[in-house]
């Protein structure tokens, strides 16, 4: 090993900004927050309610849902499909009620619980294309996962305060 | 050393998700998106626009300014006071045109690639109390002023579009 590999390398070990394991516990609290953003919204609003010709949130939640769940088996596994049972990709339609809504949110928060520690070591520093489609590092992939839920769930917030419900505190992440 | 510390300092070293410089990318990636949002408001929405009851986006955008510049810098040394030239703090309030937030934007966004390389090794796993209010890792820290740039950036894209404007795509982070 030359000089600039080793020193790349120690670069690469001495600055880890986070690490997985606090990583995963910073996802799934910002997932607890907008289980509790659904909650706040009444169950007609949440699928009819929207500004600006935007999706009503309950459209915004299900691509929350089709992406981190066929996402977290894409970060594991490199198979980006769509997950089949239930069926659920960035496509997948909402169901009928909040109730199962909820209900596919608590089973996606299992499957990242149960797929995190089964990730190859070093598989975040890989290059993947997410979905077939986005060609990153797969930090970068999920980081972006991630803003995209809490840039939608910020919108829900204005559709919550603008139909004169208080949102849940941002910083409420247990 | 003995065993148990040798695990844990193993663990810590093998399992970063994301470096410090890829980190440093991601948030200036996010602050540039966030000046096009500024950027595709007109001048006059930008200052009075609201709904729902929230503040205008020239508000949320001063807290976001009012955060970070402080912010890097309680990260960098551990001194959280308000930045004193130009006077800067969460409560700031925001100069009378657009052209003057663009300007603060792009001081503060100097600010942090100036003071990136100089944070101490280490420092982002240290617990700190975030303007003298918020006990937390440094990282988590961080973290948090991204995620809140994110929120309300979303919410300024709600804005946006009810008023008939296309905000910049969510994936541009050029």
């Amino acid at each position: 090993m030359d000089n600039t590999s080793l020193q790349s390398n120690q670069k690469e070990f001495i600055s880890p900004f986070i690490t997985t394991e606090a990583f995963l516990n910073h996802w799934q609290g910002h997932r607890r927050l907008t289980r509790k953003v659904i909650e706040a919204f009444p169950e007609n609003e949440f699928y009819n309610y929207s500004l600006g010709g935007m999706r009503p949130f309950a459209e915004q939640v299900m691509e929350m849902i089709g992406l981190a769940a066929p996402g977290i088996r894409g970060i594991q596994t490199g198979n980006w499909t769509s997950i089949e049972k239930p069926i659920l990709n960035s496509h997948t339609k909402a169901p009928e009620t909040k109730r199962e809504i909820l209900n596919l949110w608590d089973w996606v928060t299992d499957q990242i619980d149960t797929i995190w520690p089964q990730i190859p070591q070093n598989r975040f520093e890989e290059t993947d294309v997410a979905f077939g489609q986005y060609e990153d590092s797969v930090y970068s992939i999920l980081l972006y996962l991630i803003d995209n839920e809490i840039h939608h769930r910020g919108q829900g917030y204005v559709y919550l305060r603008s139909l004169g419900i208080e949102p849940p505190a941002f910083w409420d992440r247990i």
